[in-house]
């Protein structure tokens, strides 16, 4: 029996699809019919309009084959932080429930221009009342408050749906690994793709920062926020970072092989807060690394790093006091405490202590790229442990926090187990603007941990 | 005889008005007027809607006077690179030559809470065509293509109306001048406020990076861009800074006294390609200092710095290529060549040399903040020389762009001549997040400048 379409990833869809043995439109439906299947435990969407996303698939099966881009027919979910023209964008906060600017994100306009199928778009209705205002559900993929808070949305982590898929890019994280969208944009200030992507068993890929514009896209911090990718295969994150131009200096080879390669283990400065699933994890995949005929050092950051936490949430709330206080003028009752707490600067934290973060990181980055570049890729913690019960947070961005300040690229392979049975990941980095190098070094090394890390998807 | 209200500055305005001496209405109309006078010449706007600023000034007139905000009735003209949700943002490409996002950037929701009068609307025609798309003219100040190339818009300078404003925030700074508005929005990536500031002989202020959000604002490089403003008096930039709650770790007294100050001069390395009028400016901001009684000291940059200005366009350039990707991707055939140029790398610039360039800039923040800690403030030049002749460059951004890359803030203070009689202006500098402190050492020092300087607006 033939593999239902909504189970391929993008880049199996796109072959069939170039192929001529699968139309968008039959994907499409695929898909759909899943998702009507799935959301209503999973709740990844807010809402959807399937007929709009018919459109849309029929439309593309109309263009030429010679016309047809890269993407052509391949089905994205897309966080709602994210400006998208033809749907709302709320930012899952109630200021803007009836926000639907007519722009597109730069990420979205070369998804679009690469022949993305953009999943959930919602019908827009104009209101004939004084202030025009378009009022309409969410056609996107939930999100915390402005990506930027961790009280969970009420999206749940479809491998156990009494716990949290993560945050803040929780519906895009949940939506992959369920099988509704093959690919899903995230960002990560903290750790807001890493998390789900670790929570949910599946592939994120945190690029190296500013390599993709972000254009259109809600700001917490500028020297944090990055766009990132999830999806159920290494394959897939590449298929994006051609289409996303992301380029090394030294393009890599196509393959690489663990055998006789040398990684590094870095437990990091917040290694005390990491949990069982976590701590069995990261010595399984030191071990398997070494079964596999590579060569695993472990190693620490520099002492003088040791602050690097605090740094990132200095940086992270001094940044949120300009970047809220708009929010906060306008409709400081609709604003979530934590977001408040930055604009009134509650941790009063002076300007020379935050530019002596915002400077000690910076500082740090290249001391951190040229450590890096001594191995293949270097072996560090995702998460503090497999997704935790309930869904009123979405979890703790530890681990993450210092690879997002140091702009480096991450990885999360999935592929190991929590003691619940979840799924806990582990992440491979490399110095910045080797994402490309990045992506082939975790191919292999997903190979492996998939095979004989312990956990599988039952879904 | 009475001033006509178009002549007063916002803080005068805003005195009437709160006074009881002036309507809003009657203030846009004294605006509008001249504007109808003066926009032929000087074409600062692309097109305005006259009956929609009356509109809004009479809704403003409405507002009971316990429920007004602290900028209630002052006109603000808003460069086109700032998404504005009531008229269209072109971003002076014809790319968006039809949109108008309905969406506030965070600078405009501030400035609407605060009670601003947004000049320069333009109706809404929604075009009964499949896309939906709103089509209609620019309602706001010029700007070159996505204030990214210095091939000048139609808007001439008009102290000189063969020469060009300065760019890229060229219509805001030829506005301020022409007494059109009294407070403009710019934005600088590399003097694109600062250097029509000057050109235009008026204020201007480049904060401190990042402390005034940027959301909304066309992206060319986020560690670049930084939203400014334009105003015929310090006090009026002091409003901005208050409105935009710029705070410094001392606030700072209320007056200063030159007599007894300590400047220093950095005429910096791009000395060499300073023209007449900045030479003598220069010369004669420092003979003025010290006849008010004032120390001067003449400093330079340690000499490690002397590629600042080649960091500060690596950084630009590479920046370039993932912000103007999705441009290139939709319609590279309406993107300038310069901008081309970046997506293509023509340049070929390796990843290596775009995070030396990116990480020497930022290690040398601090190291400049402490030199400039040493002074009330530091004086700097603000332009090459007078405005040029002709409109099609806007001119260079020679000696602003390492202020620009060193995150500091910087004011513009008119007050001199060039050898055509053109406004010369020069720059004070301070440490980072000392901008309230700045522009009060601006204000004493402007009064001075601008008495004993030389130059004086015909207008």
């Amino acid at each position: 029996m033939a593999v239902e379409p909504y189970r391929l990833t993008a880049t199996q869809a796109s072959a069939k699809i170039r192929a001529g043995e699968l139309t968008v439109e039959e994907y499409a439906r695929s898909l759909l019919s899943h998702i009507e299947e799935r959301d209503p435990v999973v709740k990844a969407w807010e809402y959807l309009n399937p007929e709009q996303v018919i459109a849309q698939a029929k439309a593309m099966d109309a263009i030429p084959p010679e016309k047809r881009g890269p993407l052509h027919g391949v089905a994205i979910a897309v966080k709602d932080v994210i400006y998208t023209k033809d749907m709302p964008t709320q930012h899952g906060s109630p200021i803007y429930a009836r926000d639907a600017p007519k722009v597109d994100a730069g990420s979205i306009i070369i998804l679009r221009q690469a022949g993305a199928l953009l999943l959930g778009r919602s019908m827009l209705i104009i209101q004939p009342n004084p202030s025009n205002a378009i009022l309409t559900k969410v056609g996107k993929t939930t999100t915390t408050e402005f990506a930027a808070t961790v009280q969970g949305p009420k999206t749940v982590n479809p491998h156990g749906t009494t716990r949290t898929p993560g945050g803040s890019s929780s519906g895009s994280g949940a939506a992959i690994a369920d099988f509704q969208a093959p690919i899903g944009l995230g960002t990560q200030t903290g750790g807001s793709t890493i998390r789900p992507g670790s929570f949910n068993g599946i592939y994120a890929l945190k690029p190296t920062w500013n390599s993709i514009t972000r254009e259109g896209q809600k700001i917490y911090s500028l020297i944090l926020d990055t766009l990132g990718f999830f999806a159920r295969s290494v394959e897939d994150l590449q298929l994006m970072a051609d289409v996303f131009d992301l380029k090394d200096d030294e393009p890599p080879k196509d393959t690489f092989a663990v055998k006789g390669a040398k990684f590094a283990l870095l437990k990091t400065m917040v290694w005390p807060q990491a949990g069982p699933g976590t701590k069995s994890a990261m010595a399984k995949a030191a071990e398997l690394l070494k079964a596999h005929g590579a060569e695993v050092e472990e190693i620490e950051f520099d002492p003088e790093l040791e602050e690097l936490p605090q740094w990132h949430a200095t940086v992270l709330h001094s940044d949120g006091r300009s970047a809220f206080l708009p929010d906060y003028r306008a409709a400081k009752d609709q604003l979530h405490e934590f977001l408040i707490s930055h604009v009134d600067n509650t941790n009063k934290i002076s300007r020379a202590e935050q530019l002596e973060a915002f400077d000690s990181i910076a500082i740090a980055r290249p001391k951190v790229d040229k450590m890096l570049a001594k191995y293949d890729a270097v072996l560090v913690p995702s998460v503090v442990d497999e997704a935790p019960e309930g869904t009123s947070s979405t979890g703790s961005a530890a681990f993450n926090a210092p690879w997002t300040a140091l702009h480096v690229p991450v990885v999360n392979i999935p592929g190991f187990k929590g003691p619940n049975g979840m799924p806990v990941g582990v992440s491979l980095v490399a110095p910045r603007y080797h994402d490309r190098h990045l992506l082939v070094v975790s191919k292999a090394v997903g190979e492996i941990f998939e095979a004989e890390g312990g956990w599988e998807s039952t879904l």
